[in-house]
C-alpha cells in the first residue's frame, strides 16, 4: 500500500515533509487537508492524528504525526534515501537532532508566531496583534543570529558544516520560507543582515529544485496576494478591503 | 576520558539525563552550573553550549546538548542500556520521536512557563505574571488531557502502551515533576482529574528508583521552602516576607 502524506502545502513542516518525498523518489499519495478549511479539525482527520495537526502518515496500518519524526522514520524506512539526510554515524546524526530540538523552541516559535501575528491572521480573517507579533521578533531575530553564528559557522553550505543537506537543513529552511509572506520591507529587514541564512536557504533551495520551488507555489501566490492587497490599501486611504478575509476573495 | 554532564538539578532537562546515566550505570562526571547563579551564562559555559542552556555533554571531544538529543546518544552510544529505553525497531523508534517533538511545543511550553510565571518567578525574586500563567494554563491543561486520552491510552503502564519506560516517560515525568513546587491545592486542581498522568509518574518514579528521588532532592527542598513562606505569608496579613526572593533566603 502507497505511503499516504496528509499535507497542507501552506503548512511549512508539510512541505519539508512532502519534499522530502519528491527528491528521495518515495512513492506517496498526497492528501490535501486545507486549515483555512477547518478540514484538520474534524473527526474523520482525527483517526489519523488526534492532535489534529499536519502533516501526518499512513505506512501500511503504521499512523505517525509530527515532521521531525516523520522525516527521520522516512529516512531510515525507505530505500535510496542518501545517508546525507539522516547519517548512520551516531555523532552527526546526534547534531542533527541537537538542531531539530532546538528548532521546536527557537526558530519555529519565533518565526510561526511573527508570521502568524503579523500577516497570516489578516489572511484568515483575524485581528492582527501587533505587540504579539513585536515580543515574537525578539526569538525570531535571536534564532536567525544563533543560525548565522553558530548552526551555520563551519564551512559548508549547510548546517552543521555539511556539504550536502540533512533533514535538518529542508525543516528549518521551510520554516524560514513562511517570512516570504511579509512586507518586503519587513522581511529584508528581519533576514538582510543574515548572510549566511540567506546563501543557506539558496543551498537548500537549489539542492532541492524543482521540486522546492513546485511545493512553495502555494505559499508564492499568497506571498502575491497579500502584496496586491497591501498596494491597493496603500493607495486607498481607508483601505477598508484589508478588512475582507483574502481567502474568502481568493 | 569520563562523559561529563554539565547540569542543574533544577532543571527537568538535567534531572532527566541524570538519572538516565544512573539508573543505566553510565560512568559520568556532573558538572554543578547553577542557573541562579546565572553559571550558565558565562563565557567558559558557552564553550561547552553557545545556546547557555541546560543540560549538555562532553563525551571525549564530543558536545551535545538539548537534552531529548543527549538521551538518544546516550541509549545508542553506552552498552547496557536496556532496548526498552529507546527502542531499535523503528516503528516503536518513531513513535517515541513523535511524543519528544510533541512535548517541546506543548507539555514543555506549557508546564515550564506556567510553574515559571506561577511560583519560579517568586525564587528567582522576579514579580509574579498572574495573567501570563493564566494564558500557559490552558496549554499545561490540554497537554496533560492528551497524555490522559491519548498518549497513556493503550494499556500499560508507559507511554505508548510499554511496560517499561522510554526515554520520552523519563523526559516528559520529569518536566511534570515541576508542577510539585507549586501551591498544593494548584498542583491537585491541575493534576487531580487526571489519574493516569499520576500513575504514570508513580510508575516512572518506581522504575527508576532509588535515583528518581535523589536527583529530585533538590526540588523538593525548593518545595518545601515554598510551602513555609506560603504558610507564613499567609499568617502575616502584609505577606512581605514574600517579596524577597527566596534561592537569597536559602
Amino acid at each position: 500500500m502507497k505511503l499516504k502524506v496528509y499535507a497542507d502545502r501552506m503548512s511549512q513542516p508539510s512541505r519539508a515533509v512532502i519534499i522530502f518525498c519528491k527528491v528521495n523518489g518515495i512513492d506517496y499519495e498526497e492528501i490535501k487537508v486545507l486549515i483555512s478549511k477547518g478540514q484538520h479539525l474534524t473527526s474523520e482527520f482525527a483517526e489519523i492524528n488526534p492532535m489534529k495537526r499536519l502533516p501526518a502518515i499512513v505506512d501500511g496500518g503504521f499512523k505517525l504525526f509530527e515532521s521531525h519524526a516523520i522525516l527521520i522514520y522516512l529516512a531510515c524506512v525507505f530505500p535510496g534515501v542518501a545517508d546525507h539526510w539522516y547519517p548512520a554515524d551516531v555523532a552527526k546524526r546526534s547534531r542533527i537532532h541537537s538542531v531539530l530540538d532546538w528548532h521546536h523552541s527557537n526558530l519555529r516559535r519565533g518565526a510561526d508566531t511573527y508570521v502568524s501575528n503579523a500577516t497570516i491572521a489578516h489572511v484568515a480573517g483575524r485581528p492582527l496583534t501587533p505587540q504579539a507579533a513585536a515580543e515574537t521578533e525578539t526569538l525570531l531575530l535571536s534564532s536567525l543570529s544563533k543560525l548565522e553564528s553558530f548552526w551555520l559557522k563551519d564551512d559548508g553550505c549547510f548546517l552543521l558544516g555539511g556539504n550536502q543537506p540533512s533533514i535538518a537543513d529542508l525543516s528549518l529552511v521551510c520554516e524560514i520560507m513562511e517570512l516570504e509572506v511579509l512586507d518586503e520591507k519587513d522581511r529584508a529587514r528581519l533576514l538582510g543582515p543574515h548572510k549566511k541564512v540567506l546563501q543557506w536557504i539558496e543551498s537548500t533551495r537549489n539542492a532541492t529544485n524543482p521540486h522546492f520551488d513546485e511545493v512553495h507555489q502555494v505559499l508564492m501566490k499568497v506571498k502575491e496576494r497579500l502584496q496586491y492587497q497591501r498596494l491597493k490599501a496603500a493607495k486607498s486611504e481607508g483601505g477598508s478591503d484589508m478588512k475582507k478575509p483574502l481567502l474568502s476573495r481568493m
